[in-house]
């Protein structure tokens, strides 16, 4: 209760909720849905007239009237003939982020000190970690992983200490292909490279198939990671809208695949990071057509599609890709560990090419937590696993988009991922999420800035967080303390907005 | 003793050695070589006359006045007044590889198909492993290091199986920080970022000092991987001529520096591969001063250096370095397991981009063997296997140098490592190490060849033979098949080379 007291006293100072440059009627509509939400008008109560609003705040009838209809258009207040507005009895619910609007020419990629800042980050420097795509490693389904590891460690002759073919252990691959066919993809085991982590197969996929200078089109928002590594082999980003229902905008890529010289399309179509979407089977199929139109590598990012919440987990891109030109990187990082750094890329046509990067990137991976992991599937301990963790995952998806709900400014957006364990969401524009972060790190609690997944510094006002441990003990606060640093932050926007209001 | 009588026949059958190419008096004193070596004619014992082998072979007295005088430079004969020749009593030790001559302008590099077959090879492949860079990795003290990963493995609350800090665990960069004191590097646990091997720390060292179309300066031979990294990234060989005593000619880089525009220099200084050798103290403080002079980066590969047979270690380059030019990658691969993929990078004042690039290279490194390597250090079992190893090592090179001068081609020059594992071999001019190797891979034993040291193809009649097992059985088997396959070789090079002579 103490919580609860504390959570309105915050609320009560956010709510003038302003943004600079908006008109005076938008700043009056965020004020009065601010009061709606925190319940000093409650669901059917009747709202202030036209004209005392329009005394109380200095401004001109129209004006009211006018904030009430954008009111009326976000489902908060409808208007009874002859007797002014009223608080919609049932309220909408949370709304999806929009459909992402990036710079729609190619450009350099930006910002690795925040990227930095996110992964020099360490259990003792933060406490609450809700920005690291971490998975939950605690679940008592790996616990035979775990044994395997310690029973190879011991295990005479140990064969996990000399050095691994640069292609992977053939035990694993196999196992590897065989999981494919539920993605879809007929692989076999001579189709596979073992990589250290995806992270390693998406650097070793964009530079096979391009050249310094080159441009590559993505989805955007876009893992962090991608963004980096364009930047680092001084490629361009040329980012696509995209939907958070329906990922990467088909239209938008042909227009721009029209426009400009791209080499390859990145993205990450299945349980998408960090939007949370499965684009449709259909657009799958389209995307892939459109790559072999323009004659272009695809480098498809997988590493979340086993956690599907639903079943079957549905296809991939590389299962509609008819002549070998998307290259398929995922790895166990999201699924089992991410310590284990064990990925894989299915490199089709770029094959002998990625083998040469892979064996001057790293020589060769760790063959024990290979054979260990070959070992978990082979005796059926990851489809068990995996479902284990798909169900927490949904649960933990609902548990944090209320708790965003909850603790929230209004005007908050939040993604409905159909996987994986990463929510996406959109604060008011006045929200910048890189004060937001240094704030929230002062209390020990890490999120992830959304300009990080943009290479020209986008989604200011958007942060991704992370809900794979949600039911344990602290997320909740560390989520309330997200939510009321925002609050804090539009509070704090508040004079500067006032001063063109008044 | 049936083996004995298989290997005289062998030898027999490549007594007439010759070489296409050379003059009739060189392929004569080869011949007339061979059959000392053969024992044929015994330390002490008279030669035919001059008259006698003129006739014999259908050539000019001078012709074999000429062939005598080669053999008595060679140190396998002396005249004795109005007597002839006889074979010297006592032998000439088996003599050094010669002083490298390799190309003298920058090269593209080339030949990753036989670097690809022999990183491929798996136990199951080739049965006899002469060819890799293993370490023994079966050694009763790397007890304590199994023992703590099969521990860390069962730990409730897994650390090994999170994401690590890019930079790597703070308690491995520590020991590996005082670790450095023998070498003479004054460094703290920041100065350190850890690798998936010194594969990953040389391959973003070169991107990270180097841009497409540079030059890098390389001791020759050198590591196939490196050179490998040197045509993946775009950049091209400037190889120095490099002695296997002394290590890389200073003389000669100064006036290649000085020629070309050259951007950073790679080498293997302490305990060299493939050559053995470690520079003396005072080239390499010269060599970081020339490097100070041009302002070149200087990237040390230094896998080997705690393997020196001899106590202390000696100072790495790193140690005279005085404005943070000397990038120093290292690893755990040859002192512990090359399967922990556990490496690292001292990057001086190339830390922020080398930290950059392990990240889009690998993300980060897996943290339970760096635990697990950490606690091995500090409880002071790396000492100990160390220490354990090095005696080991020294023990097998000699084993190893004996038996290449009973099984190989007389001419044969071999190297005197001074640490590490690795033997190098010169085999007469005659010997394509590639045809060697097709045909031991027939037999199931595998060597590395010579020309995957070089950025040029050179060094094709040299090969690369691991003593780190060479006592246990099989291998000296192996080593005599190597030998006898490569008679044959220069046996079958006969009829050619008899019809220049004949």
């Amino acid at each position: 209760m103490v919580h609860g007291v504390a959570i309105c006293m915050a609320r009560d100072a956010c709510l003038r909720r302003y943004s600079p440059g908006m008109n005076r009627y938008q700043l009056l509509a965020d004020a009065l849905g601010r009061r709606i939400e925190q319940g000093l008008y409650r669901p059917g109560e009747r709202l202030p007239s036209v004209r005392a609003l329009a005394q109380e705040h200095g401004v001109s009838l129209a004006t009211v009237q006018q904030a009430y209809r954008l009111l009326e258009d976000r489902g908060l207040v409808e208007p009874r003939p002859k007797s002014g507005y009223f608080v919609r009895l049932e309220r909408r619910a949370i709304e999806l982020p929009r459909v992402t609007r990036p710079a729609r020419w190619p450009v350099e990629v930006s910002g690795w000190e925040p990227v930095r800042e996110l992964m020099t980050s360490t259990p003792d420097s933060v406490r609450v970690q809700l920005g690291r795509g971490l998975p939950d490693t605690e679940a008592p389904t790996l616990a035979p992983l775990l044994a395997g590891m310690a029973r190879l460690a011991r295990r005479p002759g140990n064969a996990g200490l000399s050095y691994d073919s640069i292609q992977g252990v053939a035990a694993l691959r196999e196992q590897v292909a065989r999981l494919q066919l539920d993605a879809g993809c007929v692989l076999t085991a001579d189709d596979i490279v073992i990589t250290s982590g995806a992270h390693e197969a998406l650097a070793i996929a964009l530079r096979a198939t391009c050249q310094e200078g080159d441009i590559v089109a993505v989805d955007s928002p876009t893992f962090h990671g991608v963004m980096q590594t364009l930047k680092g082999q001084g490629l361009k980003a040329l980012e696509i809208p995209t939907d958070p229902r329906t990922g990467i905008s088909l239209p938008a890529l042909e227009l721009a695949l029209e426009q400009w010289p791209v080499r390859a399309i990145q993205l990450t179509p299945s349980c998408n990071n960090p939007l949370g979407y499965c684009m449709p089977e259909a657009n799958k199929r389209q995307l892939v057509a459109l790559a072999r139109k323009h004659d272009l590598a695809v480098i498809e990012d997988d590493v979340y599609g086993d956690l599907l919440y639903s079943y079957p987990r549905g296809r991939a891109l590389k299962a509609f890709d008819e002549d070998d030109r998307v290259v398929l990187c995922s790895s166990f990082s999201k699924t089992l560990a991410p310590g284990l750094r064990v990925g894989w890329v299915a490199p089709g046509r770029y094959a002998e090419r990625i083998l040469h990067l892979k064996y001057i990137g790293t020589g060769c991976t760790a063959p024990q937590p290979q054979l260990a992991i070959a070992e978990f599937i082979a005796a059926g301990h990851y489809t068990v696993h995996v479902r284990r963790m798909r169900a927490q995952y949904q649960r933990n998806r609902d548990l944090m988009s209320a708790w965003v709900q909850r603790y929230f400014p209004a005007g908050t957006r939040v993604s409905q991922p159909q996987g994986s364990f990463l929510l996406w969401v959109e604060l008011p524009e006045a929200c910048d999420s890189h004060r937001l972060n240094r704030e929230l790190l002062a209390q020990s609690v890490q999120i992830a800035c959304g300009s990080i997944f943009s290479a020209s510094g986008k989604y200011r006002n958007c942060l991704r967080l992370n809900y794979a441990q949600a039911q344990r003990p602290g997320i909740e606060e560390g989520v309330r303390r997200v939510g009321e640093a925002a609050c804090r932050l539009l509070d704090e926007a508040l004079p500067r907005s006032l001063a063109t209001l008044a």
